[in-house]
């Protein structure tokens, strides 16, 4: 079973570490897009077309199937993609409603994500369709802290509060999806701000998603492709995922001409 | 008269809103790279062909010189593109070195930029050959702070205090160079922190720099094309020009296809 990832850039490496730890022996190809990234704050035209081009590179890398390890593209460009290819295409955004729908008992949700994964407003509607009450925040400057390193410091804890105050207010909430694969690692300093509200990362919530399209064989290989590779990449790769790869670095040009 | 400029997003318009009030008869058209910002932890060779796609984009529209409006670009990609095109280009970096060395009296110079910006040496090197020495120091957060208009905050504070903090030891700095175009805006937290210093900005200094090769003749027409135009895009043109302009959207494939 080989298992084709995609995401902007280094942030899916969250989902592939859970994935990885819970499915030890697929194989994995990963493609971080990291010469265009960030998608968050582009256009959902724009973000359809760099996905078309990921989700090719990886069927041409002949995987089973497909996860989107990016919520600002599974928000944007999952059905697109779906219409376009033929093989199994699953989002985080699926998995993080599942494990959502599983924690509230209050029925009131938040949601946190970058400024185009709220604006799609596919968390809420797919929320609001159980009739759960959602309130939707984007919270552009948690990426940038992340790929700083500056998690548990003064600048992340006011950065939190500063997003997040109006959570203190909202009193019927018991449950927000960390909506961006890069909250995970600011998990420390949200629960210390809202240490009453149950937060689900859909980086662990893809694994019991999956579990019916996965089976657990294979070399279990894991490639790692990047469309830039700077120093920075090869620092982030091992802080996410607490050990070092050997990055392969593939042109995006590439991408759009195989496209 | 007909001056280019390009950079990797909005941040270039500070230096178009100084040249517009310098030479209020030229035409400009402008180029933001938006729907593959940001350049600044991108490597030198993706740089350099994203450089050469907006030059010749620019070229097409039948402009009579090309400024860099975007130190990451002007620090990687400035030779390529000279090698590579014909017409006058000019970079925001010669003319803020050039500011620099008019500015210091101690011959000690602090560059405070983006991660590429510092890493390729440009304004060191420069400024060494001059006798002078230098401090380069990134400051990846800037960019995202004011694009999220989180300027003169606390947020903003603690994160000129983390990254500048450095500069309060070094005594014998009397000059700082603002090495990105964002970071005009963030003047203001950076002098309360730093009152001694004299902060020199590229958007300013490139106004002496060109006085020999621009005449301020022409029909004063101003456009602007993005590759990507989200609500964010035409939020922060305002923000950053003071009113409301035309946005033209350029396909970024098509940057690809006609260079």
């Amino acid at each position: 079973m080989k298992i084709g990832m995609f995401d902007s850039g280094v942030g899916g490496l969250t989902v592939l570490k859970s994935v990885r730890e819970a499915y030890d022996k697929v194989d994995i190809v990963y493609l971080g897009d990291t010469a265009r990234v960030p998608y968050g704050i582009k256009s959902k035209e724009t973000i359809i077309t760099y996905a078309k081009e990921s989700a090719n590179f990886l069927i041409n890398q002949n995987v089973d199937m497909i996860l989107i390890a990016c919520n600002s593209v599974s928000a944007n460009a999952m059905e697109a993609l779906q219409e376009t290819f033929d093989i199994p295409i699953v989002g985080v955004i699926e998995a993080g409603v599942e494990a959502a729908l599983k924690s509230s008992k209050t029925k009131h949700v938040g949601i946190i994500g970058t400024t185009a994964t709220i604006n799609s407003n596919k968390y809420q509607e797919r929320l609001e369709a159980f009739n759960i009450k959602t309130y939707g925040k984007a919270c552009p400057l948690f990426v940038p802290i992340v790929e700083e390193k500056l998690i548990n410091t003064d600048i992340s804890k006011k950065t939190v509060e500063f997003y997040l105050k109006e959570f203190k207010d909202l009193k019927d909430i018991d449950t927000i999806i960390l909506g961006c694969t890069h909250y995970p690692l600011l998990e420390k300093d949200i629960r210390e701000f809202l240490p009453h509200i149950n937060l689900v990362s859909s980086s662990d919530a893809i694994i019991s998603y999956i579990k019916d399209i996965v089976k657990n064989e294979g070399d279990a290989t894991t490639k790692l492709y990047f469309t830039d590779i700077s120093e920075n990449t090869s620092k982030l790769v091992e802080y996410i995922m607490g050990q070092k790869y050997d990055l392969k670095y593939i042109n995006v040009e590439s991408l759009s001409i195989n496209c």
